[in-house]
């Protein structure tokens, strides 16, 4: 859940109170009247949702009612400029851990989806066409790679968020000696943000540029993931389907009866756009503008990590719900000649014949396939060694016969003995495949936990804080 | 000086005749026939620099030219999709080094230009209202602060492009058991990245969208530093000027003989805008491509590294010919009442008068000041004292007498003595900013040494190859 | 005000009961029968704002409790596509109608601003110096003209809009015959768009694109102007103020007593930057994806309108509450040499000296000025004749006398007499000024009828289809 | 072809000079002399192409060579400011001629394409599932319609930039009396941009602003038909497939050897991308600058223009080799139950089943089908009397035989008579699209001769002004 500006408002409040008096800034009694209105302001806003607000000037006279004129000290060696500066970082790493609670959700969903079918072959594609079959744990391990880089690219974005800009005052501090390592601490953050006027001015541009890229990054990996289903979902019978759930993932058409339209992967396509949008309109709005101006300060970075929360538990949503085909896949595997190029590897490994010369037969093949509208598996052995004679001549090649028996000219045109005779790391082969899927659900496991830690940590500041306020109230 | 694909096509070419002889794919005298036609074609490349090529397609002719057919043996377990992949992140490497090593020579301007007179005050804005005034120390020092966050991004994004695609092959490997760590290390990167799909495809695609982000980044600190120079450009007489040098620095006017038009500043803006419309256009030709597509593989990444280190550059010949009037910076500070704040916090530090209710008498001294068109320093002690005891006596004060000496009131609407004043850490204060101007300065010969040890790590894979090259080639 | 789609749904289902009957589709008593349910459907939405929707998927429901399985018979021929693509163009219609009357009402508002001092001077830029002074008048006029032009591009953006796919159904129509061209005579449409995939697909992409295009033309204009009021604003005294009025106009700091923030200033930047983002982010949207998609067709254009209209609301405001210091645009203007052009051009003119010649010498009149700190007005006429004589002498002109006389000098040197002297068309000089602010006067009389005519059209289609509707229900 | 900014600036000079005699500035002897120094430059820069140049500053030096320092004169009443706007405009107005024809071509080619095969069904998408079947001839009209809308934009746009902004100087004129009508008049403008601020500022911006948003529209047209190619392209027997070319349309792998990737289709969707980068460019770098700043004044629309153009060609050449697999479409469209929806209309039409009832009737036969994986054609009608009479029963319907003989029925569920059907205007029936087709037809021929009209006009304005420049130097 996300603790709104007000609850930070709050915190900072409390921050100041026992730093102020920590620091002799203000007497001890005075403190504790102070510390007293503060809990009463707290109660209230709890109270009174319609009146919390984030804005120190609206929340001043509430101040000034509970605890008098005093409370206005509270205000002493800072201005609304840092506390909004500081404000945004808190409300951007609680949605920072949300965004990568969302994000790890989405990992999640894929990993179970790799699992339904791990070793089930489909075709990959270069420029558009089938290049290549893998099985799917292969493929979506390419997402799940992708994805990791996401997720760490958020944590670093989270230790630039975590540096307090508190104390910076209007951009030059005062003449109140007040320990801004103190105030950090106090709200849970890792360390200050010393030059002053950068704390309330250009540290907020690099922040939102970083954080709106972040999950421009992760949207544009969810927009071919998307491309990707899409493509091969416009055939009458594609390999990857929605499940169909009226209003939620699907919708059926009012005048076509055959229609039944697969909502959530257009809305997680839109909802990418979207948030694509969001971080490009954060670019045009922060450009142009000399410091000190309000463009580069709004919560729309905020809004960003929220959105991407909310693109990521779609896609979660999305993979939990999807039906892959195995046979429909398999099927368009075998209806092209992707293997072809492992035709001219074993020529060249098993027979030491050059690569492009395998290559150039392996092409006759192809064509003279596709001419006839053969399958590979279909493809007459005679043919293939006439066509190996004619072409060993040209090569002036010895022997001119093909150095494939039928069985091995035909294992060599299949996609499935391609996989299995894959050696590079990385590559496609049942071993390398769950060895990968093993370490990426190591590096969720990872990933999640640090969220837990981060969540560990504000809430103990949080606690920290509390007793050294209650320490200023009891006698 | 970047290295451009057809010295990396070698290089990748040579990595592979090394692997493939190691792995035991190719014999030791085929790859010695291989390595001594790989070292013809380096030579023919330098000797005719329009043949140059980074396609492997277009250099094949060539190299079966220079070593027969046996060369093509070279593309054993590789593709050209690997091949670019690789290519592209060996370029982009290349570029980065130049893109952060010139961001490091701008810190360097900018801390000689902060040096220029670090001590003067100059006007400082919020909401586009001069706010307070600081020492040009650290003023420059806030936008040091973000160039140095800048530097950082870099460094993270050039770890992320050090990573060796290579042996992917067209996503899936193949059945040749090339050491794909052993090729990595022929070229100098770091690592090897694993998933033999993602490596060709989803990593590019996180990468270019990474590297424009770091470039967009930088060059919204630098659109922010020009309007900052840029808004009080327009004054007749302004504080920044830069040096009259036509045709580089400034233009005159055919038509108009008193303009001196600052051309650097108006270009330097302009190419942040092109950086920034590159980054966009990276997000835009990506966005809604599935895997496989070329959109996203494009080498608009290198150029926008390449294009920030040419605003990097810029930005250097800017600041180093910038003229800073210190006088008329002064006269502008001492027209507006921005120690303000100052009177209220001197009340509540020196007489215990809560922060609201100075504030309102600073306030009304303000207002007053500003209907008489006074400065600051002319502001009457007995209309103060005046307006104070006015103001005591409707908050209830006692005694009613301005607790501030008429020095003490002087000196607490007086910048200077604000700047004097301060106490916060990171405060515009002298003994601060002379700590952060060090620790900037500091930090920069880090990250200048950093770029020179990632050059010579390159150079030493470079050798280590050339020497196992040679190895075999010799009897 | 705003009609929603809930309304327009209903005119639709109207109009096809209508024209159902008079082709003969349906019965007359069936007709008749749909029609007072339709009534009653009115009715109940008017009564229950929050069942309000304009789904037909969802309303169907509600309207066959309301008149039977009959009512089904209304989608006859159509589908929920060529509804949505018509209530996105009806609600189109209604936001540009809002749109053009706000930016009509800027219009006025920049007029009433030109009024208020037509005649006072003020300083115009080229590369970001003063370039010349020129009118009150003629520079409001400049931005009057961009703002006419924008109000014609709306205009032509209407005729695109208001054209009607209703009837092409699914893509394909169908076999009932209806009258495409009655169904959009009763909804206010000017015409139809014939091929039916168009008239559900591309058209709405096109129009998409070209009605955020107009509105980021239009917001291109006001960040302009923002962005001259803004560059003069940071002066400690500028020449437009924005009137203090807490909350709405301006804000006053917690922190900084001095502090009169122009909020609505700083808003319409942001609102500008919100709407070229939303137009940017449309194109994203759009972008690479097939038809048949509903990424294009979304609500996007019609709140990019809408807060089109927001924002020239705001400018209005603005404009309303700006004021003019003539006196401090004067002495900025009478600060700089910005008419040391019109010096070159008298030489020419009263005495024949060649351009190039005469601006050499009046560029070392400002040289020597500016190095002296010499306003223009004090600048010593025998210092000017002992400059004009050496610059003749180098140039072997005669005589070497400044043909001159000491006040034509002066008056060389004046902006004011410069700006008298104008002699082209749509120059600054009062005659052209006050020609030009009559035909921009007359233009937005002419605008602003204009738009009352189109709401009186489809006005006039609303009651024709009532009429038409009760015809069928009366016996 | 585009004649370049040395072109212009050359006939700018001789319309100075003609103007600048007939409107008595200067002497006709002496405007013999200059336009005698015109024409010997025009001949020098013919002679030497290295030293053309657009910028008058560049330029001067050379034609004080050639007439002496009289030819400054040339200069009075106007400044490099109007000079570049006006340049501006009339590069950008050949240039969108240029772009103007191509997508006149690509129109063409779109026609010849369409007439491949008019009346062969291929299917269409809504929501990313096949929606309904059209002929050929259907479906490229919807695209020709909108290229024809795009068309007519740029010549809305046209209108706009062919405006003089000649003789506003730098921004206010001067007290030469030029007539610049008349200026206009000889550079074959259609009229005068009056305010003379506006004409160099603003109106370049929201120039600027529409002509990219021109192109960003079409391309955005271009994105969605690339799409549409590229979803289909991806099965292994396609029905559009790109005529294999090697280099210039296609490209074979070099390590699949059954990959022919269709490089012109992806390269048509980067330009169409890089269009859309361009004009976002545009906006960023236009916004929140101040006027008189020189970020949208840049030759960006130009490039636009001609970026267009080349997509446009590109366009052309994918369409004139692109083959149609009209077999290929066919199974696709008789795969699914697009035609579902007629069976329910044919049972509101032939025997008044209320349209929701028919169309429940509808989804029972498609769920049937689907589940048994039945094409429509081969759906036992047997069966469907079943449904029918269990759903009637349901229903309340009377009688509850299904009210179709098997002959309509599988009429009914028939893509092919479902279009032969279709009775709306605009409509897939051959008559509709035989109709749209000679009206697209006949636009474009209009279109077409709208460009040549153009040439022509401009063309006469340059031989008006030669000859008038001749009569000056006529005895």
């Amino acid at each position: 859940m996300l603790r709104d500006e007000c609850h930070w408002l709050s915190e900072m409040n409390k921050a100041a109170c026992v730093a102020l008096v920590t620091n002799g800034i203000i007497d001890r009694p005075v403190g504790a009247n102070i510390a007293k209105a503060l809990c009463a302001f707290e109660a209230a806003m709890l109270r009174n949702p319609s009146a919390r607000t984030g804005d120190y000037k609206l929340a001043e006279p509430l101040l000034i009612n509970l605890g008098g004129l005093d409370m206005t000290r509270l205000h002493a060696g800072r201005s609304r400029m840092d506390l909004v500066a500081t404000n945004r970082r808190l409300v951007q790493r609680d949605a920072l851990l949300a965004a990568l609670r969302q994000l790890n959700t989405a990992r999640a969903s894929l990993l179970k989806f790799a699992d339904l079918d791990r070793r089930a072959l489909l075709p990959v594609y270069t420029q558009g066409r089938q290049s290549a079959a893998v099985p799917l744990g292969h493929y979506v391990g390419a997402y799940l790679a992708a994805l990791e880089q996401e997720a760490t690219a958020l944590r670093d974005t989270y230790a630039q968020i975590n540096q307090s800009p508190l104390g910076a005052g209007a951009g030059a501090t005062s003449r109140f000696p007040i320990d801004r390592a103190l105030l950090a601490r106090c709200l849970g953050f890792e360390g200050v943000v010393e030059n002053s006027l950068f704390a309330i001015e250009m540290s907020l541009l690099g922040l939102g540029a970083r954080i709106t890229a972040s999950v421009n990054s992760g949207a544009l990996i969810v927009s071919t993931l998307v491309a990707d289903i899409e493509i091969q979902y416009a055939r009458t019978i594609p390999w990857f389907t929605v499940r169909e759930r009226e209003g939620s993932l699907t919708s059926r058409s009012t005048s076509m009866p055959h229609k039944v339209n697969p909502t959530i992967l257009n809305r997680v396509r839109m909802l990418a756009s979207d948030l694509i949008g969001m971080g490009v309109s954060y670019l045009i709005k922060s450009h142009n503008v000399q410091h000190g101006m309000p463009d580069f300060k709004t919560t729309e970075p905020t809004k960003a990590l929220l959105a991407y929360a909310g693109l990521m538990t779609d896609v979660s949503i999305l993979m939990d719900n999807l039906d892959f085909a195995a046979d429909v896949a398999l099927a368009e595997v075998n209806s092209e000649y992707s293997a072809a190029a492992e035709l001219a590897d074993m020529l060249q490994q098993k027979a030491g014949v050059a690569l492009r010369t395998g290559h150039h037969f392996a092409s006759l093949i192809v064509d003279h396939g596709k001419l006839h509208r053969l399958k590979p598996a279909d493809f007459p052995y005679d043919i293939a060694k006439a066509i190996y004679a004619e072409e060993a001549r040209t090569a002036a090649l010895e022997p001119t016969d093909l150095p494939l028996t039928e069985r091995e000219f035909h294992q060599a045109l299949s996609s499935q003995h391609m996989v299995d005779s894959a050696a590079g790391l990385g590559g496609p082969q049942a071993v390398e495949v769950d060895r990968m899927l093993m370490a990426l659900r190591a590096a969720l496991s990872r990933d999640t936990a640090w969220v837990t830690d981060q969540e560990r940590a504000i809430h103990a500041a949080t606690q920290m804080l509390d007793r050294n306020l209650l320490d200023l109230i009891r006698p």
